[in-house]
C-alpha cells in the first residue's frame, strides 16, 4: 500500500508532517511505503537527520499550496500543481491508495470529489470524525462535507459511517442515531423527519431513534447523523468546550488544593492529552472512490502517524468495498 | 409587579418550584406578588410550614397537568385547565405580568404565542439563553422556539438579544455574530448566508460576522444568533459535555491524587455548582407580549428563585418596549 501525505497542509506543515511520516514508518507492512507531497527544498531538511528514511519514503514535488483563507474550487483551479491537486491526482491514476491532508479541509474534499468521483450508489460522500465519548467512542457524520444535504443523503451517512465504525472500532452492529432535538418523531426540522422515515425503514441501518446534543456522551449510539452544517458546528463547540472546561476546572482545582500544583498540572497535562485530537487519527470522507483522511490543522506528528493508521486499517478492512455493496444493492439506499 | 410560576412545571415539581417561590420573597418590592399556578393540594403541604407565605404568595388552582411526552398544541387543546395554559391566560388579561415554567417548553411556547401574541413588529418569538462563558457571559439565540426560520428571523433575533444583554447583562453595545462554520462570507448555508446579509447592512445591529462553535469560549462576541434547530443541538451538547468533561477530569485527577480525594471532592462540588444551569435564571422567550422565561426541566429551587430575579430585570428595565421601538421602525426590520 501506497499512503499519501499533504506535507504541506497543517498549520506547522512541513515540520509535523515529514516527523508523522517518519513516526508511521513503525505501522507499514514490508511493501508500504510512504509518499510525501509537496515542496522538497522545505521537505528536505526535516528528513536529513533521519537513518534511512528513504526505505520507506519517498517525496514526490508540488510547487503549490492552497491557503486556508482561499475559496476551495477556484484555489484548485489557479494551483494545479497544490500539493492538494497533486495528491488526488496521483490517488486516481493509482500510484497512490490513500491520501492524508492537514491543510484545507474544503479544497481536499472538492478535490476528491472532482478527481476520485463517488462509489457506486453514493449520492454525496460525508466527513465522518470519531470521538473519544467517555463511554467509547462515537461516530459524528456530516461534519462539513456537505451543508445542504437531502433526507437520502443523511440516510446514506448513516450506512457509510455504521460501516467504518464496524470496521475501525470494531462495534458490530453500529447503533445508529439521527441529532434531533427532542427524541420524539413529531420532533425536529422536516430535514431529519424525513431521514428519519427512511431509516427506519432500512433493515441495513441499526436505527435507534433521534438523539439529542447530550446524548453524545451517554454511550446510546454509535453513530450520529446530521447534516454537515449542524455537524461542523458541533464538532468546533466540542473541541472549544473541552479546552475551556478543562481550563476551567483547573483553575479552580488549583486554588482549592494550591499546594498541589504540581501534581495537579502533571495530571492536566495527562487528561489534556487525552482528549486531544491527535488520537482520533483523522476523519474520513467516505463514500468517494478512494481513502481520503483529513486531518485537523493543528496535528502534530502523532496526528499524521495516527492518520497513516486509520487509511491501512480502512483499506485492510475493505470499508470502501463494504459501502459499495451496501449501497449499490438495486433495493438499497442508493436506489433513492 | 405580579409573577406566576407554573407550579407543576419541573421534574420536581410542585416542591422546588414552591422552595423557589419562598426564596424568592427576598427580591420581591413592596408591591410584588408572586403567583404559584397549580393543584391547590399538591402546593400547599409544602406551603404549610413557611413563615407569613401568604403576605408575598398567591394560590391559582389549576386542575391540570401537560407531561413532557405530549405533543404541545394538542396538549394545550385537551387541557384548558392546565397550569401552563392558566397561566399565559392570566397574562394576557393582565392578572400577572410575567410568567415562568420548567414545564413542557414546547407547550410554554405556544401558549405564549397564542395568547399573548408577539410585540408590534416581530416576526417570531425566540429563546434566547445566557451561557456563563469563561470570558464572560454569551447570549444564544434561539435555542428551539422555531426549528425552520427564514433569514429576517435570525436578523430580529440579533436585535432582540443585543436588547436583552444590554438591559440584563449590562453589556454596553453588544457584539452580534452568526453561527457558521467558517469566517469567512462564502461559508455557511444558504440561511446564513442571507441573514449575513440583512445583518451586516443594519446599523442598529453591532455585527461582528460569523462565528464557528469553538469561539462561544472565547470572547469574541456577545450574541449568536442560530436556527432553532441548530440551538437546541448546542445547548444541550453544552450541557452533556460540561458534565462528562467535568466527571472524567475529576476521576483521573482523583486517580492522579488519590490522597486528596476528599478535598478534590469538596472542590468538584463547588465547580459543578458554577457551571449548573440554575445559575442562568431562566430563558426569556423574546418577542411575545409579555414575559416569559422558561427554566430547565430540572431546575431546583435556585433556578425557579433566579428566574422570578430575570423576570424583575426584564420588566425594570424595559425588554419590550425597547425591542418593540426598534423593530416597529418603519426603516427597520420589522419592515421586511
Amino acid at each position: 500500500m501506497r499512503i499519501g501525505i499533504d506535507a504541506m497542509g497543517g498549520d506547522r506543515a512541513p515540520l509535523e508532517e515529514v516527523r508523522g511520516a517518519l513516526e508511521a514508518r513503525a505501522l507499514l507492512a514490508a511493501d508500504d511505503r510512504i509518499v510525501l507531497i509537496g515542496d522538497e527544498a522545505a521537505i528536505r531538511p526535516h528528513l536529513d537527520g533521519a537513518h534511512d528514511w528513504a526505505e520507506k519514503i519517498e517525496l514526490r514535488h508540488a510547487s503549490q499550496v492552497i491557503r486556508t483563507s482561499e475559496a476551495p474550487v477556484e484555489a484548485l483551479r489557479a494551483k494545479p500543481d497544490s500539493s492538494i491537486a497533486v495528491m488526488t491526482k496521483l490517488h486516481r491514476s493509482g500510484e497512490i491508495d490513500a491520501s492524508i491532508s492537514a491543510g484545507h479541509t474544503g479544497a481536499f474534499v472538492a478535490a476528491a470529489q472532482m478527481h476520485l468521483r463517488r462509489l457506486r450508489g453514493v449520492h454525496r460522500p460525508g466527513i465522518t470524525i470519531v470521538t473519544p465519548a467517555p463511554r467509547g467512542p462515537v461516530a459524528l457524520c456530516d461534519v462539513g462535507a456537505n451543508v445542504q444535504p437531502r433526507p437520502q443523503h443523511l440516510h446514506q451517512y448513516g450506512i457509510m459511517a455504521s460501516v467504518y465504525m464496524q470496521a475501525i472500532c470494531g462495534v458490530a452492529d453500529p447503533r445508529v442515531a439521527l441529532l434531533s432535538i427532542g427524541e420524539e418523531d413529531a420532533k425536529g426540522n422536516v430535514l431529519v423527519k424525513k431521514a428519519r422515515d427512511l431509516m427506519k425503514d432500512d433493515p441495513h441501518v441499526n436505527f435507534v431513534g433521534n438523539v439529542e446534543g447530550r446524548d453524545l456522551f451517554r454511550g446510546v449510539c454509535d453513530v450520529v447523523v446530521c447534516d454537515g452544517f449542524v455537524g461542523n458546528v458541533v464538532l468546533k463547540l466540542m473541541e472549544g468546550m473541552a479546552g475551556a472546561v478543562i481550563e476551567a476546572v483547573f483553575r479552580d482545582v488549583a486554588e482549592a488544593l494550591r499546594q498541589h500544583a504540581d501534581a495537579l498540572h502533571r495530571a492536566a497535562e495527562q487528561i489534556v492529552r487525552k482528549y486531544d485530537f491527535n488520537e482520533y487519527g483523522g476523519a474520513p470522507l467516505l463514500g468517494v472512490g478512494g481513502i481520503c483522511i483529513i486531518c485537523h490543522g493543528a496535528s502534530d506528528a502523532r496526528g499524521i502517524r495516527n492518520a497513516v493508521r486509520v487509511a491501512k486499517d480502512f483499506a485492510t478492512r475493505r470499508v470502501n468495498e463494504r459501502i459499495t455493496e451496501l449501497l449499490s444493492r438495486p433495493e438499497g439506499a442508493g436506489d433513492a
